[in-house]
């Protein structure tokens, strides 16, 4: 998984069992040419290790935080704590209660500590929240993004006229 | 609602009596200093309007849209879908179901438009996020959130030797 | 697939992935021989598009819209902002929460802009909510509707026997 | 409670406790100068002349009808098993589990037997629908309802600029 | 499915697609030799014919009646509607939401008519729970209910001696 | 609260500060004239008594148990464990989750022990349900059963006509 | 808040918010003498301070923790990844959700850092259980929990003793 | 399934289908050499055998129990009614609703009596908790699971460096 360049994304995960979700942050990335890493670190069995990531993460940096999570997903949230950069969070679908637990868990942070949450498992979405963010101070990536919108109208209507020609 | 300066940041609500929780954002970002501006604009009642306030958002330097509305709440997503600024979306607890439609509502959003959720009613959440997406590209606000993060902690321990001392 | 005549229902979804279960609208209402087009144009990629379709409905000679969508489903809700059709939206299940944020999204409209939501994927019945409506001004549909629901009286007293004899 | 003519649209309630939710339907119908009727017939306590009622409905001019209960709510489902009339439910919070009880007891129906139903207790949009459905074949609703939603617009514009002024 | 004598308890489902859950109760109830028939009768697809099994069951001959249905799920309700006899209701599990809404549709229902409802998709469950009520005026039954109960422990405790020997 | 001759009906609570909603259980028994007891005995805090109570209720003369609790709710679960007498369970609602936890541990029981589960906080099914039960050996209340049954269809009718005059 | 002696027992809260909540916990611990402290650390305002407190507590004699949050509830979980001291979670009620997102933040932990976790709101049961785990080891609270079991039951059949006398 | 030496914990189920799940709790403890015992008794089929368990599990040389069974799942709290020994509880996912039954029946136990309650299925971490109360008095078992935290972050980082690799 070469990445070129200093990483301005760190994308987080509370296990590798999470990383076939938390690719799609990468891939996404990737087509945006945005420069990021990828760390499997989780809140609750290295904590110390989250801890210096965050605090870190700024001088290094990371401009933004991507971190996934199931069940009682803290990783989001202890990003957030210790961190000021902004932290999207993707509560990824655990083996019980679809998800549901994840999600909680994940955006429904205390006053002072947000999590910018996204759909659950839409690691996809937390790439292109993350390049909307840097794109505002980087023509490029505003550019791509009004280009990945208009791509997304186009292949809309490919499929309505796929279905209109069936 | 004195907001001087050009707005960096537009408040949306889908109605007027959302204004309690949204005003909070407003609060916030005030005590940040960031321009901003307030409005109520329906996805559902005023939806064109919506739309033009969507499109010319960037062009008029609004850098981070909020959006607050309940039940079936569609507003952040309205304004995703048709601007590439970052929306951040409120879940305004509705009367019945306890906000568990108005957070499902905001947050499953479908590949490709994000919206970055905060907890239900969470307006002071909403304005911190867009304070850490405009910091940046902002040193002042980088520093301030750093105060103000530390802040947090001051008043978490002032509160734990208030406690303590009881 | 060729429908005759001017449509007069629109049958639309976010994502040609829908269109299994669209499909059964459609199917329907082939039955009922109401002629109809089915759209894939989404409430989040092709908003633009929406808004035109929604406009243009009712003078295009569309008398009831059907909308499905699944996750924060807005498809219905965009429809019923910018129109004065009966909308009918269907909950189309999602992969994760069972259908739940489907089914909120659609059903939870705020004052003014009513949603007529069917059950969960159940686009069966937003072709026969469909062909109620148009059934009060189209004796010929009025008619057949007393058949198909002497229809499904029969066949269940058929499956009655069926059991019985087994 | 006069309501002038021949009722079009028929109210039903399981229990007169409901009134207070289903009279902001007839409030809306009156505004529309839809002659309608209320009835308080329950699907449990009553059924005998639910099905009196909903047998007879069509023959006695009525187009519509719009039921609301709660708990394990039957009522609209009742209505739409014994009349091909459209049924639109209005789904009344209950004293526990906040409304989903009615709420999926009035749209989960089976395939087959429709109804349309709107959002917990609003018995506003219920009307609107009803009103929705009646214009198709009556130009007066046809033009009043564009006016209506004029109406929603403005309302919302005035809230717009009395927020901005504030 | 021969079942001697007159039958003592009605089984009715919505669907014959219940039959492979709601054929535990019929064979638990053969276990128990109770007499007892089973019915294919949808409150929403038959109901004339629902009502008419209801209003006659107690004339001929039956004690108990036991009725499984998915989603909106009135049948249970509208069974305990037109008759005085006790009424078992199965929620059976639908294909969304796992089994929540007929569960719900099942059991909350309005005073005065009640529905012993069981957990979603135990017909045995119910077949006992007839069994219990009929062995109030049936010695055989009452006797066998203990050795059934007996049975219970006795496979509990094999289970277990199973394990410890593992 | 005088109860005359041997009771045939045991309502059991889990705490005394159930009794506000288990009293219209003995209420409507007591209008039934169906002789009845009730007792505070807690399935966690005197499961000793609660065994005793529930393998002597037989022999004592008691046909029907009703137990209501709320929370982790056992109390119907352990008499039905240890009781071949049809238990009927009554979910109180709690302070929290609005009665849902109450709900499913009170229906949601294992194959071979059923109980009987009426509607959150709704003692009142649950003692008609005892009624039904009782009616099938006891000509006086089946009569009584047809003649409240009536009663309600009366009053429903007298609520109709209330609203239709005013 | 006098606490006599070295404290065993460490209550933790997010917020002094919480206060009313856990105060229950300190006054159950006080009434079997067992030495307590409590604190005010939020695992996401004061992370550090959090991570400071669990990492020493066992140095200091802390035998258990008991931690009660609302919302995305971490704080029991921070302070079991920091840890290996047996960590008591309590989910705070919060304003929206009546607790559901407070409890499946507390118990849905990963394989390897378990929190005991109690119901919603339950801090009296919370130091129960911390009073359990102590008493494997000493001797005078072993005997006294018997006895407050016992109490339990007293109560219970005090309860019932005035009811029946009523 | 050999454990050597008088038994300290005790795992109980409500039937041998949950081995597959609680076995991953002997497993854990006979990682950490501590001696246990496995039994399939169930609270609903075999409940006198719950309770002699219970009261002699302590004289037995029982320190902890843990209890998983699915559903209304009452293991837990019979034991916990039963005995002063700490008792752990583990929700086992039942067929339906996706282990909620089973987490709130388990969880939400009245004051006085608390079950000490564990992710849904994680029986693994059951054992940790139990280990982790064992060890408060056993200074191996505290060696060791230090030991074991520390392979937890070990773990950890070796899937963050194969995925920084890959």
């Amino acid at each position: 998984m070469a990445k070129k360049g200093r990483p301005r994304v760190g994308i987080l995960m509370g296990s590798d069992s999470d990383w076939p979700v938390l690719e799609q942050a990468a891939k996404m990335l990737e087509s945006f040419k945005v420069a990021h890493e990828a760390r499997v670190l989780s809140a609750h069995r290295a904590p110390e290790h989250v801890r210096r990531y965050a605090v870190s993460a700024s001088k290094r940096g990371i401009q933004v935080l991507i971190a996934g999570a199931g069940g009682a997903a803290h990783l989001a949230g202890a990003l957030a704590a210790q961190s000021t950069v902004p932290v999207i969070g993707i509560p990824v679908k655990s083996k019980n209660l679809d998800g549901l637990d994840s999600l909680l868990s994940t955006v429904q942070m205390p006053r002072g500590v947000p999590v910018a949450t996204v759909a659950i498992d839409n690691a996809t979405n937390a790439a292109i929240l993350a390049v909307q963010i840097l794109a505002l101070a980087d023509a490029r990536l505003a550019k791509e993004l009004v280009q990945y919108k208009a791509g997304l109208t186009e292949k809309n209507l490919k499929a309505d006229q796929g279905l209109r020609r069936s």
